[in-house]
């Protein structure tokens, strides 16, 4: 079996990663321009320059390092029947919950004010707020945010989640459609974004339906940066609608020096950390699948038109 | 029936709260000076000065306005034999959680360097470190500490507690006396302080004890200032073998201006309000003791020769 792995900033991790979990398998590690001749059966990849598909033409599937595929399914080299997985609940939702987690309870409890007292000098307790008042909406009920979902409704706060298609989880008010959007947006003081890039959610929240939160609103993003509209953000924290937000990606990743959200005390800002890939558990996953696919099944493919 | 309500700072809240629990009852509000001629049967106070007990002979018994009450057991004219009665789990233990939860994430996920990183514009992910080298020993094992162990267990760390007398918590790793005390030391990235302020812990974590945590320790008190000596935290932090604090409580609050963990960007001051009562739950409880006491039973005290 020959397994092709490419990962532009981590390539000897996961190279070496592919390697033990296939041992007998012929693993190389992609470079531009490199490996014409050799064509792989199964290709293990994050971020591929569309030349890889040009090149790659004997592919059976290939494993995406991550849960985001909008840069994978948005390159026209992909060919539209290869399956495509993407990795599926690997630990990554425990890292989203315990990011999102933190964000929720750093305005709950007032720590952003706390941390503005602190640098005054000024000792001024605020009384805690009931658990009710702050509904939790979750935008993206997929395995991360079913994950996130169960995780906030364990500390106590109302949830409401929206997907796609109607979905069921316990202890959540689950929505779904333009309708289940809107009465999700008027109902959160907490809004998590953790919706994939597609084209249908670029720019979801806007000025529009941001100002549907009530006064006070949080956002909190741990999904893909372009779903926001990230000046409409800025007029609403300006005026105050919104009280904050804790943002982990953003369209241009690094953000750029000029942004004015380094410097905007409203704005957590945090380097695309929230949910990162634990590779050995991803590997299991991908071992798993490949087997599957060996004897003739197919686990679950993304669907490229929705793109997720 | 005669109750008489006693708060420093928020007298109107608790005595409008007396009366509502007790409507059949005569309430009033004890200023010093006052009520020399009207003698109570019970009262409800938090941090009343000595002439209340010297004025009030007749108290069957005494409820105290929330968990902590070595102030009013360092009062010479409290009567030995008067029963005293804290709160038990009337909220408190879901709002500590929420506090040390926030804390304990705030360092295991980086959030200190992110802050400090988004002051210098610099965008530098780090790995998420195993959950299993984060061990967090929690002192203190009342209704508040077993709360926390367990919120901080759900999550997937390690907990070992410590408590004057051993005691069995699920999931964690329960230990006492010196020794125990020691191997929570050195066994413990995090260290959560929720003990009271007696004579056996003043100071009970100095310069000696504190060293014994791992390079990188962190610490957490949510109990009582005087648990701490403040300059020996400050040495290890600045030496860099303890990486933070994030402090609710102090020997004098509020902290004074001049105090240096104002400006000490590895500290985290909040105005103690990790759990403060809730004042509804409370009166429930309190309620609950009377008809208790009134039907010649006698809920559990506290022991005031241990402080708590």
């Amino acid at each position: 079996m020959k397994i092709l792995v490419y990962n532009r900033k981590n390539s000897e991790v996961w190279t070496s990663a592919v390697r033990n979990a296939f041992p007998d398998a012929d693993v190389r590690h992609w470079v531009e321009g490199d490996c014409h001749d050799w064509l792989a059966d199964y290709a293990v990849i994050w971020q591929p320059p569309a030349a890889f598909f040009q090149q790659q033409t004997q592919l059976k599937a290939v494993f995406n390092q991550g849960v985001g595929v909008d840069s994978l399914v948005s390159l026209e080299s992909l060919p539209a029947d290869l399956p495509v997985f993407k990795l599926r609940g690997v630990g990554m939702e425990e890292y989203m919950s315990d990011y999102v987690t933190y964000g929720l309870l750093h305005f709950y409890r007032d720590f952003d004010l706390y941390r503005q007292h602190q640098s005054d000098k000024q000792w001024q307790p605020h009384r805690i707020a009931q658990k009710s008042d702050w509904t939790v909406g979750i935008l993206g009920l997929g395995v991360i945010g079913k994950a996130v979902a169960e995780a906030v409704s364990h500390l106590g706060f109302p949830v409401i989640g929206w997907s796609r298609s109607e979905k069921t989880v316990q202890g959540v008010n689950c929505v779904s459609g333009k309708e289940g959007l809107d009465h999700l947006l008027r109902e959160s003081r907490v809004l998590v974004s953790l919706l994939p890039s597609t084209p249908s959610t670029h720019k979801l929240l806007n000025q529009e339906t941001l100002t549907k939160l009530p006064e006070g609103g949080v956002l909190i993003n741990g999904g893909r940066g372009d779903v926001i509209d990230i000046e409409a953000l800025q007029v609403l924290l300006k005026s105050g609608h919104m009280r904050g937000a804790m943002l982990d990606v953003f369209e241009k990743e690094p953000l750029e020096d000029s942004h004015p959200f380094w410097n905007n005390s409203k704005v957590m800002i945090t380097p695309h950390i929230a949910a990162p890939t634990p590779v050995a558990q991803a590997l299991e996953q991908i071992v798993a699948d490949i087997a599957l696919i060996e004897q003739g099944e197919m686990p679950p493919a993304i669907d490229k038109s929705l793109g997720y």
